[in-house]
């Protein structure tokens, strides 16, 4: 008999993620109910997000508890459908968890029914025509109020998310700027994702480096990181700028003790507008940046860096290595 | 020959603010050139912003040099005129100077023509019917785009801004819960100003009081005080709450070492918005939420707390005093 197998939460997580952490589990596999399908996934998509789901403490979803399927976002295809708007071969992507088979439904949290452009992998729908590519694109316009000629910069530029609002940066006609961990990212996003500049923040110092870019500093701050580096963008925002709270990924690694942020202040001085946002919360918007996104992939204005483990025991691998910082491009693994 | 007496920095303040920081200075009274005139102050206005000004370092303001002439709000009448639109007699409100009679123009910042209405008394200009009840009414509205039924927490309540922010709140149909420092100021708040609830954050877990009283939290924060209270605020906040960035009290008296901000993961988090914001961005909107203020204000549904300080040589003392964080209601000083 054919199993489900998956990944399960063996203990939570305190600080850097580790394989040990999780464990393999098989179970039998799942029969859709009324109104459900069963989603054999082809990749899974690895995300920081996660981090804040396996730490036993409630965040904006219930904590992953000890033994529990690990939470996270796929594209699989219907192989069994007890509801008429999804039939057998349909590609999907939604938050579903890391396992062979999903069970789904039409109100899944990021539910997407793929119609894959021709010439365009699968694999792109996990990432940068999934949660990456949608959250860059609707964190820059809906949340960023994005406009032509405005100076935007991107943490954690180099990955998935950063990679993409960069680049949607760039053709929405701003000047952008990277901030990456490492010479070798910081070549890396301008000489492949077209960023006009890019700091290193492990040598340089983030405000100053700005500064001497833009003059009158950051129009958008596209936030990825949280901790040292928005405390050093905060001076770096021009008045009335927006800083996109998209994630913290300096943080998921040490929640018990969040870097503190100490040049607040600058939040009233500059009269600035931070605005946390989680995609799911603008689930209406999606197709309409899918859209763009796929005409522009398609075009080839949007460069895209897949990072892919093959095999699903190597999940726990791949999720931690996401975490340590190291990796470039969109984080996801192959099912075999 | 009589004198412009003025109050000038002495030495840039490091810490907590010291009438040694101040001195007082005498020049002849200026003439008004073309497009200025002259107005004599009546009340000047004790604001915790001017402590951002005298410390030697860049703010939205250029800081005070050692020497000049403090800056801040008053009102004043016109005294002689080269303005055809200000005449002999005029009641002026404008961001001034702590000195007897200040030289003033169609273009300076927070100018309003006053038209005091009859049983309002002029003083009620430099505070609930001036900056105070402006910043406030402007950022309940125009920033924390306040809604009948909603949540509104307000931290340094007793004070010009806050007390004014937690009436407006409650004259808009919300629920307000007040933050202060002792629990005179407490009873004070929900007997004089009709707070629905007052916490003492010396005595209380702030984000453990709020809850408790509304269970979901706060949809709206309007923050004077920035530092702990801030940062226990932010998981005492509602999905898509907003916060409204007033000012950062707690870190005027310690610029070099501001208290940090660990929770800042509750903005992505719970999708919150804070907009930091300064009265001379909404110059435009000010006439109007100074109608609706006298208009409460002559029903009587707005209570007014004055700290006169009568006297322009104990204009630094009074200042000291506000920023001492003991005193209730709005502080100004009667110049005699």
């Amino acid at each position: 008999m054919k199993m489900n197998r998956q990944v399960v939460l063996a203990s939570y997580v305190s600080d850097a993620a580790k394989p040990e952490n999780f464990a393999m589990s098989e179970s039998a596999i799942p029969e859709p109910g009324e109104g459900e399908f069963l989603l054999r996934n082809m990749y899974l998509s690895m995300e920081p997000a996660i981090r804040g789901w396996v730490d036993g403490k409630a965040n904006y979803f219930e904590p992953i508890p000890i033994g529990g399927v690990i939470r996270g976002p796929s594209v699989g295809q219907v192989v069994k459908s007890c509801n008429q708007d999804f039939v057998e071969g349909d590609l999907v992507y939604a938050l579903n968890h890391w396992e062979d088979y999903s069970i789904c439904h039409s109100e899944a949290i990021l539910l997407e029914k793929l119609k894959p452009e021709t010439g365009i992998p699968i694999s792109y729908y996990v990432g940068s025509l999934g949660g990456a590519g949608a959250t860059a694109y609707i964190g820059l316009h809906e949340v960023g109020q994005i406009q032509a000629g405005q100076t935007v910069v991107v943490s954690a530029a180099a990955g998935a998310t950063g990679s993409m609002a960069g680049q949607i940066a760039k053709l929405c006609g701003c000047t952008v700027i990277g901030i990456v961990g490492s010479d070798k990212k910081a070549k890396l996003i301008v000489d492949k994702f077209g960023f006009d500049a890019a700091i290193n923040y492990k040598n340089d110092d983030v405000t100053k480096s700005v500064m001497a870019i833009a003059s009158e500093g950051a129009d958008i701050y596209f936030d990825n990181v949280g901790g040292p580096i928005l405390n050093a963008m905060l001076p770096a925002m021009k008045v009335y700028g927006r800083i996109i709270g998209c994630g913290m990924i300096s943080d998921y690694n040490r929640t018990d003790n969040p870097n503190p942020i100490t040049n607040l202040w600058e939040m009233v001085s500059r009269q600035l507008t931070m605005q946390g946002f989680l995609l799911p919360s603008y689930q209406k918007k999606v197709p309409a940046a899918m859209a763009k996104l796929e005409e522009w992939i398609r075009a080839g204005e949007i460069n895209v860096i897949e990072n892919i483990t093959e095999g699903f025991v190597n999940t726990p691998k791949a999720f931690c290595d996401l975490m340590s910082g190291n990796t470039v491009g969109k984080a996801l693994v192959k099912i075999d």
